[in-house]
């Protein structure tokens, strides 16, 4: 049960209900929204009175909760979002983003070697983590700040938008500095302080899906970053965690779809970690494609074999160049087109 | 370990390594290839001796045993089988087949009409099951032979190849009689008597995967068919389960690149079960053809609100007839085409 | 929606009412349970009119089709059901059974010196393999009849019980002619055909859930054997297929007391599949009583080393006995007992 | 590959060995172990030349990347640790410690009558939530500081020890000043820059498995924790995602028995979010006990309809008493007992 207060409502209005609500034995827990507080009822007992709550004069009307997703709905007749991404580059609207880039930034020379060539190709955009989350703390952690330059200097001289991974709330600050696009990782959708610190900034947000994430908690996690202010949210699908075992993940592309329909916030599919094999790479590209996806994000390396990480599902120069070649007829199957560069 | 013998090797060739096997202490089963006798050891113990097996007169040589997956094997050089079905179909090769239809057949009317229908936007093949495998012993379970009667009168008047399941040993020479392609079930992918009696007639197999086997297993069973002579089994993914919530199934998409990668079989998708929602059978149809899938079974309806079973996911005709007219872009984009009705 | 004639209906009765519906355009399929017809309204329309079925003499009443869940329901006063399985023993009441032996029957030798080591240890039945599952054919598929031979002559000499599987409709007979229960293996558990095969025979019926059915499935399956007429059903939890990999299987235990809740017929947990790891066998046996389990179905092997079949997660007989002695503190912290021998 | 330094390696040493893979044309990342550095060698050539690093004076070998799972390991000889929290309790060691309270604080009455009745009952810690991971931002996040003020007023009054969740980074010194156990919840256990912020600190840490964290990425996460000089970790098993749908989560008791035999460190069990009904606490209780938990970590509410979360799954103050009753039943049959209160 929820209290919508009237717009306006002041300081003592709240206080006034949550004085009944506390008369009739409930707890209660301010929302402070951006139109009017709303007050939830904690707790209801038999001497909750709606009635009483009803007629204080602050109150416009006492409902059941409503359903979530609010900020990142759609109505029937809207389009997805266009996001500007850094000075130059947007995601979403009518064309097709590509996004793309190392794993791990490693070294400046070997990033330079890889965005020039991903910028020629056709990306808009360059991804590499210089804070990286892995699973055991004895395995390469990332270059932290000094691969933040990188990134940096990476986009001066080809001018593609710099997405990057950014793991806790103390680091929003550092990486918001550098990035245009600050990424929340799969490990971290359910990190409701960090999902808060990147949505009161205002650089967009590339946001992973939780690899064992149902719909809704995807669609709920996107819901706290636009709660605070930021409605540039970037949803990607990365594969979830299945019983299947030739794949590092199971790609379930039927969320794009999905997502397409109950949101405008653009869509983005990590073919590479959604399969974590780089010849599966490409065909997957396609279907997510061809199934309504505003974009690609993934994994090059001029060297897979010498990667400092996720070697296994990086594609090559030449393996990512054939694939962009490919990509412009499945775009226009669609009625899309891939972004310009 | 396993025995394999030299060609022509007869009973008696076969009795002595058994007994060699015997005295050694270990246990020993016979498999009977088409070319040679195999004989597996079983029980491996200290007193094993491999040299006294090697040196029978009638044994080739004495190994490990091979990884799995022999019939269903691709070579390098080797494309996908195109397999005929019917009078006047195939599926694999360049084309792409689509069959289509309703979950269950109801009645002589309903299936012509939907028969007609799809026929008419392009597909080469008329799915409807008249006997259903279903999860509660109070739903409809089909029609039996009543209905493959119906479906055999919907390809004279049609021309359609007709697919429909069977679910047991001792219906495989019924079904066989009025289908042109015997369908397996999801359900029945891991049941190895079936498997093999649909393996010793000559009717082409749709072997569905279990909602829950790994591609090993799916491949294990596609060889369970062919071992015993029949090698026109054409796979088909439907959908795995998950923790996922707002489809029926996951639609794993990346087993169909991984599958044509490993098998020469023809590989279709069924988005219908492989998402359970009907508005999202056109994009992962479109997305199945995108990363190579050699065609699609989809479910039709003529009214879906009143379908017998399965009304969620049937596409009604003006769906399907416009999916049928989005799909050749998709197959261009792949460099392949419909097939020809 | 169903229509419940009055008992007694004859079939002109029923005829009856499938004309009424047919005339309102709908479908209709025919339930013969025990006591009465039940026939199935299917393809709800406009033009169906509840009254006018409602008016005709011979039906009783017209309703919403119910929850499932009739003849394994459980009412509040109901205990747990003991049955009868082979001259000697029971399964369910108070006590608790445990069933052993090897994955597959082997060799005589082989199988009586478990079995006698099992009986002296405390089993009350013997389980083994006669037809094998397996998932490839390249793998043991198990003796056949010489198997069931020997385990009656296992039966002659200890008296127990025994337990093994059978795969398809066309075994029933042969295997219900040996045993003294009838296992359905997991990999079958969906297989309506058999389901009611082993419902139309006498035997006791072990049914393994399926390693990916929901608890509703697995009731549901109980279901199809009931309906029959077999009511002495044993329900067997054996694990499910997760993303965990240290285990062959997830043994997901707070299914036992769910269906102890819902459900009048005993459940045996098997540790063995339901781990796959021989070390986890005994916790997980001594985890299964202390939530409420009837018994357990452990596989025991003299040698598992040397077992032909799942020697990975075969108790040897030292181990087998120390669990044993071991239970009987558990069954008394339950306020049970292990059933006497 | 990693370089292992010689202890008391300078910094001008670690410099040299980085020096020496840079000319060989690899990268590296050098990790600080509490004896000596390590050097690891990222992105192998075949310019890498082992013998140049094993003639440098201050390397001590150069080996392989070892099997993880070291501060957390057991060795063969060694029992369970048995870890102090808070003045006067311990967890681990021979004895069962049962920790229990609201889901999250909601009023200082509530909490002190729940916090009695459980310390009456027999548990010698209180769990409760002041800062709540929720999934959506509508719902009631906790009372942060004002809640951890109770919680301390709780210890005050009853001497147990309190348990409290620590969300992120900057929350740990806050925590830290009220809390005696630091809870990392399912949500947070991949979330490397939290784990290593309550491994800098001294107080004990209860870390969840994340609810699709395999074994090793678990271990992997109190690694984090151990690696920074924090021993005291205890590990929960709260219930796994998967495709069942009775439960909220599949409790994988087979966790228990693993983690013990790998691992040193106290295993509790959450029966509570590990099933999600109240109903199966008390039987999911017994079982983790009898397959060798150390304890367990339960919700209990006095009046479980008007909690302000969770209450689906607490159990009432008697039902708690009732089960604190059985418990010891189940201990003793382990060999083991209740933690004196």
């Amino acid at each position: 049960m929820i209290v919508v207060m009237k717009p306006r409502s002041t300081e003592a209005d709240v206080g006034h209900v949550v004085k009944l609500l506390d008369a009739m034995g409930t707890g209660s827990c301010v929302i402070r929204c951006a139109e009017r507080p709303i007050v939830e009822v904690l707790g209801l007992n038999d001497r909750f009175d709606r009635s009483v709550l009803e007629r204080a004069p602050m109150v416009e009307k006492v409902m059941e909760k409503p359903e979530p997703i609010h900020a990142a709905g759609r109505r029937a007749h809207e389009g997805t979002l266009e996001l500007r991404v850094g000075e130059q580059a947007t995601i979403g609207g009518r064309g097709l983003a590509v996004i793309a880039g190392p794993c791990s930034v490693e070294t400046e020379s070997q990033l330079l070697e890889i965005a020039h060539a991903v910028k020629e190709a056709g990306a808009v955009g360059l991804r590499g983590g210089a804070f990286k989350p892995r699973t055991t703390p004895y395995s390469f952690q990332g270059l932290g700040e000094r691969g933040l330059e990188m990134l940096a200097r990476a986009r001066e001289e080809t001018g593609l938008a710099i997405v990057t991974e950014v793991m806790s709330r103390d680091q929003v600050e550092l990486v918001a500095k550098y990035a245009d696009v600050l990424q929340v990782g799969s490990r971290n959708m359910h990190c409701s302080p960090l999902l808060i610190a990147v949505g009161q900034q205002s650089k967009p947000v590339l946001l992973k899906r939780g690899w064992s994430a149902t719909l809704e908690e995807f669609l709920m996690a996107a819901e706290y970053v636009m709660q605070e202010g930021n409605r540039s949210v970037v949803l990607c699908e990365r594969g979830i965690r299945t019983f299947e075992t030739y794949v590092r993940n199971t790609l379930a592309l039927a969320v794009v779809p999905e997502m397409k329909r109950l949101s405008r916030q653009p869509v983005l599919v990590d073919p590479s970690h959604g399969t974590g094999r780089a010849h599966l790479v490409a065909p997957m590209s396609k279907a997510a494609i061809a199934c309504g996806a505003d974009g690609l994000l993934i994994e090059v390396h001029a060297r897979p074999g010498q990667a400092w990480c996720d070697g296994d599902q990086s594609l090559d120069l030449d393996q990512f160049r054939s694939l962009m070649n490919e990509l412009p007829a499945f775009a226009a199957a669609c009625g899309r087109e891939m972004k310009p560069v």
